[in-house]
């Protein structure tokens, strides 16, 4: 087995090892329609090896089960139809067994193709698709993690996806202001490593000097806010932010509670948990950073503010712990040119009213990110794990 | 075993028997709103005994899981907080293993109370508690089966619930009109046997003369409304009735498609079927009953006629086949008294904007119904085993 | 000038005379989908003359303006497209000059073919379409006044429809309750008066001895059901009401509130007023209705029960205060045969899902009800002049 | 009267101008939450003078009528409360001539302030209010103009705002490409003159080079577009896009339409016209921008592309005929800081899921734009003048 097709099936035995805490009737459910079932993720993942791979580049293509290709299609308008989004929770069929069946059937044809006699050009595509294949299921699987922690929340049991103990946060160092020069600099992925086509090309940007906070926002931090009366203050939200946060009533994160003593409580992976003054703030919207950053007299970074300090002299807490919004919406690059054919509506198309996330967290898996990685979400998005690094002048 | 108790167990097992043919993840999905998953219903039936019988009768009563009595209590406000409806697909835990332990536990429970020594008064209550027990129980076989259906059909995969082959339809005898003479009537619930509270009081009506069709409308009479351009022609619909059919653009019974040939088909328990035109037609809401029977000249029947005619001398296919819309919206009877506590909550207060149906249907278990049975929902429901008797004067 | 033509005059003088305190700029408001503006109504009663009796009966008929004829269609398909409901007030143009050179052109029109030489069968079409055509104004009469209450009463500024004062009530006589005997009855209209379709055939129907209230429910009366938590109770409140009421946060009929000090005033076509404890208490869904005569141990009548009493031996109170709901569904009498052709849209496609009214209120046109009369909305409908009449066995 | 006085006249007075060829009846209408009635502009225009000048610099200040400053408070959550936007067309009260008065009044007292002592900081202050008040009022009448255009596009009548012909417009020239270099920029408003605060502070951004077309896109192009699907191809759509565009089913731009023999027309101002090929196409969502843009192989400017050019050697009709949509979200510059108190809601807090358009239209007042300048919408916006500039590499 060759160095890729090893970490092809390190990458998706990683998947079925996140599913293992769940039963089959967990991996079924829907809880929004941002969020998808876990049987879901995992065929997904798996059609896209078999769509953009093996339907390429298998001789004698036949497809493991023709209505597959449309239950299982995310948002691929170039390979036709698609179930609706919002009933992926219906899909009771193909069952889970159906499904790990499939993974298997795809994961021999993939390793018969890897095997198989290619020339340098096909097997440059095959590698480049395998990549890329590998690098989209890690998404999922931190998507995974997100989706399932949504469904878990929705329950009175409020049960824990992971039964061990959850360690306490090391005490927050204080807060400090990290100066960056700036200057013209250079933006987006260079050198051989893989990267999404939204990483590219590199490209000059103007950076005035800025400073970064040397550490995330803490519960603690946010917890003051709150106390201070932040979400009832519109002074420090904008337009769209304050009657997000009053039609829904909103008056802490999404997964923050008060037990009947009034001491707050936080949902987590590991259940339910008193909250943790220390550890980074989590499931935060870019509505309620925004508002923070007004409250504290900071503001967001910029995305070329955040790469450049990536670059030059990173903070703590930069990866690893929990996205960070910036101020930046998600546009193309100067140059940007999505792919050909269906491949191309990865990400080229979701460039508008769309927020740029930095960094990565703790459900990210090993290896996934990078300082030119741009994650995306709408500023109202609230079930990812995403923080606040502040910034200033 | 007494027979109270072998009847218990007979119901009990039934429901289980329903299930039978379904997986785990079949069972926890619900496909809309009005729908539950089959877990639920498991569940919330096995509550019903929990919660009007154990917690008023047994010694030393503790809830076999105390977040249940929210998690499975329909509407009874009485009894305290609920689940939201809509959300009872997202009940991955309990998982269905935990809620066949809940069903073993209150069998036996209600066992070991039928067992115990009570006195006349307690025996009796004992008995017309399980009995409505009982009849709740078997008005959610039916829905499980109505429920189920509906979620089937939203998969593209269009599975059968019953594997055996669906046997063709006799073919229907011509349609006749049977005249009754009327006058003034005994109508509602009498003698002995059980009957839900709102088929009483017992009352008189007055009933003109009027005539009732032979039998049901088949499949093949309605295809000829269809045909007709019976959707599209607003002179036939009720008011609320248009502007429904045209918000959704329906053009067929909700269960009916045409395949590429165009050739009609029917969605059944027994997966997608040639349409039979010699069945009794189903799954139709009052909209579309209503419209029909403009169409053809005729009307729907009250209910005190489709009583009073099932009592002196029923036409064919009063009962098995479909539920028959009247035209009678649901209403007390003079008199009605609904029960003390929150069991009263159990009919009288969805007595508004539904119409009563007559009969029963395929789905009905055996001995269920009755001629004084009033069944109800909202004019726009389509998912029920539903049809059309023509009535006239 | 004949005296079909007199009292079409005087009809036609009233409608100008309602709209007489009000400007152009209040005219062409519309508060919600279910009101109209005032320049509509205005309009909309000239085009039902238009259309049922000029286009029929005026030699060489030419419309007004041709797109009047779907501008003020309110609801007749087989008259052809409409201007949609919800967008009535967006109908700028015509300007109200315009809509009265409408109602005068239309009059004169009407003045000379009732001048014309017609033979007996056409002058009694004549006759009978310009009776029907009259009763609809006085229908949109009682709108005219119920529209623009809810159009004042959106305004900050509170004006008053009607400058003089609102005279107090009489002090409210001790509610009794008066018995009847019921018995097989006669019910509908009768007679060679006026009626609309909906009032036929006079049919037999069976009540049971009931007694009603000597008088309607008082303000003061209600505000004890308001203080005793009523809007709060669950078990108070029809499943839908319920519903109905939390999701609006309801705590008080529509145009109650209480001023800064707590004292509860009342929104009136006079403006603001303190509450009268004495008055008949109006402006109430069937909702609110239902859930009042629970609390105090009552009902609602059956329209049956309304009928019967207000011939047999009226108590206080049936006409010229408010419309009393009644728990009765509107449905078609049996026989009932709506007319030919568009007409027959009148009343007859409404039967469904609304509640009948019967008496008639302080808006209602002198002369224009009856015993048999029936009126309806749905349960939720709150901006007519409704209120309560209790009955009981 | 010195010049800022005779400034002030001038703008009051053209804001009523453009009002002059409508009826008080068209005045109060207002068409979607997006418009507002022209009443409103009126008044709130007022309200700006009254609340920010009048209140804080007028001796013995008394507001012209204390619930104004409800009434006409646009979004300015430090004043205080708001009338709800969407019922903004249900102020039928007060009437035109009340908030004609209303102006006339806050002139008047704007003139005798003018005309009193004020130290140098105070008439500094005053001179800069008053500005911003008159660039306010600007805007307000280029909104007074998409907003009565949208509202006479929804009758059937299709009335024009002016009855004066619409001229033909000259042959479109050939689309060229002009190239610039680029490079590190200033970028925003320099110089004595005003700018809004969204303009400031002027700051470096880089440029690559870039090519712009010389000239609008055209109805002609346009139409082009449409013939080739443009409209029913997923792949030229962002995500967003496409569900806008399915969702509504939309086939051309806002106010064009078909007549009976298929010729296309399109609704302005001067009423329904024969579509114009050579008139640079306007109305245009930032959605229907893009994907022509990708159909054409180009796509839109970045906002400092289009000010580079704009300062360096300008291309045709980039001011007077429409705004041009730019590929950049609307967001602060670096260093932005709004203006302290209410004030500070003008701009900033709208920075947010919008995008920017530069230039100016045919309904933008004479010298209210300068290359600087930047405006905002959503992408859906279709009632403004928006129109297509391309760019390229």
């Amino acid at each position: 087995m060759d160095s890729l097709h090893a970490r092809y099936a390190e990458v998706r035995q990683h998947t079925l090892a996140l599913a293992a805490p769940l039963s089959d009737e967990d991996c079924g459910a829907q809880s929004m329609p941002d969020a998808s079932p876990i049987k879901w993720h995992l065929a997904h993942t798996t059609w896209f090896f078999e769509t953009f791979i093996l339907e390429r580049m298998e001789r004698g293509f036949a497809p493991f089960h023709p209505a597959f290709r449309i239950l299982f299609n995310s948002y691929y308008n170039g390979i036709g139809e698609k179930h609706p989004r919002a009933q992926r929770g219906l899909l009771t069929r193909p069952a889970m067994s159906e499904v790990r069946a499939y993974r298997a059937d795809v994961d021999a044809r993939i390793g018969r193709l890897l095997a198989s006699e290619l020339d340098a050009a096909r097997r440059g595509e095959l590698a480049m698709l395998l990549t890329l294949g590998m690098q989209h299921e890690q998404q999922h699987q931190e998507l995974m993690l997100t989706d399932v922690k949504h469904l878990l929340a929705q329950s009175l049991l409020r049960p824990a996806y992971n039964e061990a103990p959850l360690p306490a946060a090391a005490a927050a160092a204080p807060l400090e202001w990290l100066a960056y020069q700036g200057g013209l600099t250079d933006i987006g992925h260079h050198g051989d490593g893989f990267s999404f086509d939204n990483e590219l090309p590199r490209h000059k940007q103007y950076v005035a000097p800025f400073a970064l906070a040397s550490r995330l926002v803490t519960n603690g931090e946010y917890l003051e806010f709150i106390n201070a009366g932040g979400y009832f203050n519109a002074a420090l939200w904008l337009a769209e932010g304050w009657d997000w946060v009053r039609a829904q009533n909103l008056k802490a994160p999404i997964y923050w509670f008060q037990d009947e003593q009034g001491a707050w409580q936080e949902f987590t992976l590991h259940g339910s948990q008193p909250l943790d003054l220390n550890r980074p703030l989590t499931h935060i919207s870019l509505f309620e950073a925004d508002a923070y950053a007004n409250w504290v007299g900071a503001r967001l970074p910029t995305e070329s503010e955040w790469e450049y300090a990536a670059v030059e002299s990173p903070p703590a807490q930069m990866f690893g712990h929990c996205w960070q919004w910036t101020s930046s919406s998600y546009a193309p690059y100067p140059g940007f040119a999505a792919a050909e054919g269906a491949l191309g509506e990865y990400n080229g198309k979701f460039m508008l009213n769309q927020y740029v996330l930095r960094g990565s967290s703790s459900a990210t898996p090993e290896g996934h990110a990078r300082a030119s990685y741009r994650n995306f979400f709408p500023a109202g998005a609230r079930w990812q794990f995403t923080g606040i690094r502040l910034a200033r002048r």
